[in-house]
């Protein structure tokens, strides 16, 4: 362990989220010393205004939903979630936007915890202004690792500041239920959202671009949830381009103009526009790195444009992935590469060893928690294309035939699709969207990161009636074959 | 084709439900004729009496359950599940036990069904008893296929012809709920049918042997499943052997008398005491077999007793395991193997190869869909230590450790194993108890089917906040760490 004392640290780290305390645990473990640096809450965004919150949110709105649509539960279900229990349970998993907890955990691993906005400061170093306006400055013998995740990037639209729009922040953590909620953005956070305020009571209106609802995903996947969330009453309009907006008397409803001269009147707007690296003032230009930059990184998390090794930039900041769990597992990699270099260890970067982020590259999982919700490992069958792969695409839909997910819900509608390089027999990605495809995604991310054979799936059987055999409809149309 | 008129095929198949359609199918998409004979409905015993209706009554029950966790959820539930309702459910997936659709799908495969009761006659000769007291003598070419699947193992007990005690097929086919329901059998059947139908409003006792319920799992799912019937009203008897019943004047309540001199009573009392195969009255003596016995098979499923290699058993009657998926799995690799082996094909029966029932031993799935669900794929610690694997056994409890679990449900209670070879690096098995784990179990299915090596586990990440990180606190609990 280094001596606080004189404030210098094996690994400084600058934030705490999930990334931040992960790649933290990983150096600890390996007996390093470690300061982490936190300039808002211990838990950072994904714990308190994002991922743990909204979820928090949608869990209820989903298991209603679910009960529904079940015959004979039904007929229990007798009203809409109690949005002011929803909103509780929400408090209650954020803490109450309190990090003590979180922060005495932190420390009782070792980490030294300190409090607040933390800049690079030359090669090696990290100044943070305190609460109390008082500098310190550490030093990192190994490791500085930037985890600083991603903030809200909105739109340049006159109006904007005068509305006091939503980004993440209040859409996770508004303490009433706006009457007409518009959300601009049909990405994840505009789709979970929009489920979650439905779902609580809003009128909520989705605006989304030419390219529909989540364009990162197989096309269906956006088009199966667009027709949910209308049935659900969500007024989703694709194509929808917001031009200006302003809020009446400075109180009153927002009123957003569209491109094609429409008007949305709401009493609040989310924007869900994507994110910007949060690296606009965390002191990159000491080292020589442009403020507000995304950080490019090699297979270790090293940001390759700092040459003697010791800036690593893991989660958001990186652009590889912007999702907690995939920031973790750069975490998870980086620590064990800041651990072997410290020891002097030999590294392991080949694909898929010790060091390398290769799932980054080649099996990046994502779950949508919204209703149905939507869940993707890997490449779509169009990054497949693109990318050059020789793929076979195969599409089943499981309400007409896969018996257990009829059976998990009355009426089922969803769609699952696998991807398969024909060179190589492994299968590049998979798409499930429907009720309960939650936890069936890892199967997936299992065979893509696993590169299990096609041909070895077909071992794997699933288990009868659950929505896994959804697996076998999808190989037996591989194999161009139908069984019971 | 062969020629129906002199009742040649190349395949008989003897059963046809999923087992017995899964390799009529797949002799069917080969190229071969092919007969199916059926003595009761189309679809069988899963079809009508055990999966599918079972599944149908309890979906309703788990759906309420799970919504009732969760907080804002739970007070939109005002009621129990709408037994009426929940048994329309089940009558409606059952087809109200009606094969007209079921059978005229499998005629439209090219297969010929011929109605009545099979029996084997010979040297690949199949004398079908029909319905109306005529026989016809079918000859197979290349197969017959046994896929009688399996019926009740009722005990040696005094009083048990009077009291018309229900089996499986009473239990989820009964148009009322019984008052009380008393349940013998602390195994699968007896676990889903008193989660069920204490779920619709019986009052339940559950009657299990010293060995707990749930015995063939890992000891602490039987354990978590009778402590959550336990709270949900079911009075569980671990240690309860029944010594004798009898029915108050041939119509009034049941009356159980236990070994320790306890008496049970209730309305009606269900035998889930086990299975013994259905063939007892199918010709096995005119082959040189048992009649009654379970059929020993190799790797293709092949009748090992027989020589010249045209009897395969398929399912339960093989005893590999008593599962639907697992014998329409067998069906697809006996299948392909009768077509490769009618082709002159050269088999490949090496482990894992495409004529060979490897999952069999190494990776049975099997999810119990109680309350909570419980699912297991591979060896128990017990199996893999018995059977000389060198394994190192990790445990951990998703509600302290996984906030994807607990964001599924407030006071999540589970628990979740992994067996590792230490040798190969190879998981072994996996368990999962807990809500929401139906379809986590094919991601460990993906991994001990695909022997993806514990170190490449790493790098399928878990999607944040679902359920499936318990594989990363089981990873880091494998290496000693924890992390965010």
């Amino acid at each position: 362990m280094s001596a606080p004392a004189v404030n210098i640290y094996d690994v400084i780290v600058i934030g705490t989220g999930p990334v931040g305390q992960t790649v933290a645990g990983a150096a600890i473990a390996a007996g390093l010393g470690v300061a982490a640096v936190e300039r808002e809450l211990v838990g950072g965004e994904c714990g308190y205004w994002a991922c743990i919150p909204s979820k928090a949110m949608l869990r209820p709105v989903v298991a209603l939903a679910d009960a529904r649509r079940v015959a004979g539960a039904r007929q229990a279900v007798t009203g809409a979630a109690d949005a002011a229990a929803v909103l509780g349970r929400r408090d209650l998993y954020v803490n109450n936007w309190d990090d003590d907890g979180p922060a005495k955990a932190l420390r009782s691993t070792g980490v030294e915890l300190v409090r607040g906005h933390g800049r690079l400061d030359g090669l090696r170093r990290v100044t943070v202004e305190k609460p109390d306006g008082e500098s310190v400055t550490l030093t990192a013998r190994r490791a500085v690792a930037i985890c600083t995740g991603s903030r809200p990037a909105l739109p340049e639209l006159a109006g904007l500041d005068e509305v006091r729009s939503w980004t993440n922040r209040e859409a996770t953590g508004s303490r009433t239920v706006p009457g007409r909620l518009a959300i601009v953005g049909g990405g994840g956070v505009g789709v979970e959202m929009a489920t979650a305020w439905s779902g609580l009571g809003a009128d909520v209106t989705l605006l989304a671009q030419a390219d529909g609802l989540l364009p990162r995903m197989e096309p269906f996947a956006g088009e199966i949830v667009g027709r949910a969330l209308a049935d659900a009453g969500v007024d989703v309009r694709i194509g929808a381009t917001v031009t200006a907006l302003h809020r009446a008397g400075g109180t009153g409803p927002v009123t957003l103009i569209l491109e094609n001269g429409a008007e949305v009147e709401a009493d609040e707007v989310l924007f869900a526009t994507g994110r910007e690296p949060n690296t606009f003032d965390i002191g990159l230009q000491t080292v020589g790195l442009v403020a507000g930059s995304w950080l490019d990184v090699d297979d270790t998390c090293m940001v390759r444009a700092l040459e003697d090794g010791w800036l690593y930039a893991l989660g958001d900041v990186n652009h590889h992935a912007l999702l907690t769990h995939q920031g973790k597992y750069q975490a998870r990699i980086a620590g064990a590469a800041i651990a072997a270099r410290a020891a002097g260890e030999p590294l392991d970067t080949a694909a898929w060893g010790a060091h390398a982020v290769t799932a980054d590259y080649l099996a990046v999982p994502q779950v949508l928690f919204c209703d149905p919700p939507a869940a993707a490992v890997g490449l779509t069958a169009d990054q497949a294309e693109r990318a050059g792969h020789r793929i076979r695409v195969v599409d089943i839909d499981p309400g007409q035939n896969v018996i257990g997910a009829r059976l998990y819900a009355d009426n089922y509608t969803g769609r699952a699709r696998m991807v398969v390089d024909e060179d190589s027999g492994y299968l590049l990605g998979a798409t499930f969207v429907g009720p309960g495809v939650e936890e069936l995604i890892h199967s997936a991310t299992m065979a893509v990161a696993g590169q299990v054979p096609v041909a070895r799936l077909w071992h794997a059987v699933p288990c009868f009636p659950s929505i896994s055999e959804v697996w076998l409809r999808l190989l037996e149309a591989y194999h161009g074959q139908h069984h019971a």
